[in-house]
């Protein structure tokens, strides 16, 4: 029988999905288990999503262009222009989810064994698209102490090799929250301009900003529009993660025709995804306030409930709907998995996701976890006290 | 502004793709183009998929399993089941079209340099996926003189080199249509063995055979059922092209494993794209029967109208709905922009995808075209004569 492929097994398992059989097992004990380890958020997807599904008259499900349908591209870009980044279609090219757009992005621009510069704590699946690349992630820590912000330009500068090729952001941050201000942006942009170095953008969570805060796009730094790749997906905007649409958009026309050419290898991002994401640019103001108050309301109670229990901090983050929280245990990993094995309340417990499975640096976030809040409040209020019991009797409970 | 990646530059523009242009040109001009470069069928998709879709009732368009809904895979098992294809839903990982099961596959079994070997002319996009993964295709040619049959065990075993992990078959083959034999897939097995290779089994035109041909498939080869990976797609079986739907199938756990990192990295496979195929399963009969009667005359008509026409030579392909056709021209690649660009026959013209796209070798299928027969029979008959004309008047004919 021959061997895998080395890629193969270095490719990481998902930090989440480790736990997944044990939350199995819990719920065929019987068990009540409040998923705050994912972001698959509860909100209904647009009505008119849906509608232009039911509504859907092709006789043949065919290809659509490599590059997405052209109506649902212009359409796009007139979403763009409204927010007020300045996007004409041909600078876009619709993917299979924002997974793709991110993959095309690593692989249009930076050679295998070359380096991409990520804030840590990060979204664990860079590491995934990082290994299918060949490309090196080198982290850069940013701290709860600080609310998770951009590392200092130092820091950042002192990782740059001369392999280096770019910078990846998420803003706002999953698994942090943390929204980066147009100041971080703004020093981004010298770092990038100073060595020459991509800036892959990833802003899926754009809607997601409270407490009035103003999302600024990397598509917005002016002065750079060569080096900025913005990765985009329409997942958690509308509610319809399950759809696969997201976008790879830059002002750069030889990342445009280069991702291109991985586009056309598999032929066309999802059609019937396409339908209810281009439907989903008329859904009505109104529903992204009501899920902004939603969120800003779930946030609140959240992180106020988190501070209180003894030995937890939790910073409060402006944007996307997941914090990083420090726990007083001995290690998040093993508490994970005691809360699914060994706990219950009233037949109940919770599903955090350790915090290591989002840093590069061994041995950071060991007390940390993500929660990400897409429960109503009612169940947040129950996860919330049960983490709260079962922290009070964890034996690996770090002691004051 | 920095540079893209060696393997941006490298990757492959797809070779039907480049005559894309000289297509919307001639359109502009007025002119009616006959598209015999694609395989795009326009045979409808059974009700059944677009009424699953009408009906859709989900609130939420959520994340499925990354290996695919249970309910799908379950289903899909029975599927291969009913055609004497003994597969469990575990050994099934549902993939974003046969595109990504091919990437899977090749990133889960193969190194950055290590080598498969395919048979020529191929699928031009496994090109595509090859550069994506680092992977060095040697091809093998098979020979039109021989319809396109296995190149003898020998030719292949004479490419087998210490880097050699692979070989590639596509079974009906595109783009030449022929179907190989349970004699012929019976070599195949005994070089795998001999050598401990993978086979990668491309069968998404399993239910396109004709003249009462049957369909072997590799997963039906006993004794290297930990060497055989088939790839499968729903794309050509109901005409569902553009919902993106795959499947990657193994008896071999670790590739399974292996593959379903890649798939958790991406999330999940296209969810309204599963809906569709998991109610096409309940195809009634009638359709393939049908579908296969239309091809059967299309493919009777055109190889009859192909080998009338002075110089042409057309093999008379069992399967898929491709033929790759000599023609008496000095470059087929220079006759299909011609057809394009200058000639018009009542303002009406075809295109073709030249052969050398579908070879590695360079040189080869210089006098060659594929063809696809997905078009009816009347618009074939047109087509045929349009090329016909064409032939007569090409400045580069080949002279006799």
């Amino acid at each position: 029988m021959p061997s895998i492929s080395d890629r193969g097994r270095l490719m990481p398992a998902s930090p989440i999905r480790r736990l997944v059989p044990y939350s199995e097992e819990a719920k065929r004990k019987g068990r009540k288990v409040y998923h705050l380890n994912i972001g698959q958020p509860d909100i209904p997807t647009p009505e008119v999503a849906i509608n232009a599904l039911r509504n859907i008259n092709q006789k043949v499900l065919e290809y659509s262009h490599s590059a997405g349908n052209e109506s649902y591209r212009r359409k796009l870009a007139t979403y763009y222009q409204k927010i007020g980044i300045n996007i004409d279609f041909h600078e876009i090219l619709i993917t299979t989810g924002g997974s793709e757009a991110i993959l095309f992005a690593l692989m249009s621009c930076i050679n295998p064994g070359e380096e991409v510069i990520i804030p840590e704590p990060f979204y664990a699946n860079y590491n995934g698209f990082a290994t299918t690349a060949g490309v090196k992630i080198v982290p850069v820590t940013s701290y709860i102490k600080d609310d998770f912000a951009l590392p200092a330009i130092t820091d950042i500068e002192k990782k740059i090799s001369s392999k280096t090729k770019g910078i990846i952001v998420c803003n706002p941050n999953n698994p942090t929250g943390y929204l980066y201000s147009k100041e971080e942006l703004l020093h981004l942009k010298e770092i990038v301009k100073k060595h020459d170095l991509f800036l892959f953008s990833d802003e899926a969570y754009r809607e997601f900003c409270y407490d009035g805060a103003e999302h600024f796009s990397a598509m917005n730094l002016e002065g750079i529009e060569n080096n900025v790749i913005m990765l985009d997906s329409v997942s958690k905007r509308y509610s319809e993660c399950g759809i696969r649409i997201g976008a790879l958009i830059t002002k750069n026309k030889e990342i445009i025709s280069t991702a291109l050419k991985f586009a056309q290898a598999r032929l066309s991002p999802p059609g019937l995804g396409q339908i209810a994401a281009e439907a989903s640019i008329d859904t009505p103001d109104n529903y992204f306030k009501e899920v902004n108050r939603e969120y800003t309301a779930r946030r609140n109670f959240m992180v106020e409930a988190l501070n209180k229990i003894p030995g937890v901090y939790c910073p409060k983050p402006k944007g996307a709907f997941y914090t990083v929280v420090k726990l007083p245990v001995d290690d998040a990993e093993k508490f994970a998995q005691w809360l699914l094995e060994e706990f219950d309340y009233n037949n109940q417990t919770v599903m955090v996701a350790p915090g290591s499975g989002f840093y590069s640096t061994p041995g950071s976030g060991k007390n940390e976890v993500r929660i990400a809040y897409v429960l109503k409040i009612e169940d947040l209020k129950n996860a919330m006290m049960i983490l709260e019991e079962a922290l009070a009797i964890y034996p690996g409970r770090e002691k004051f």
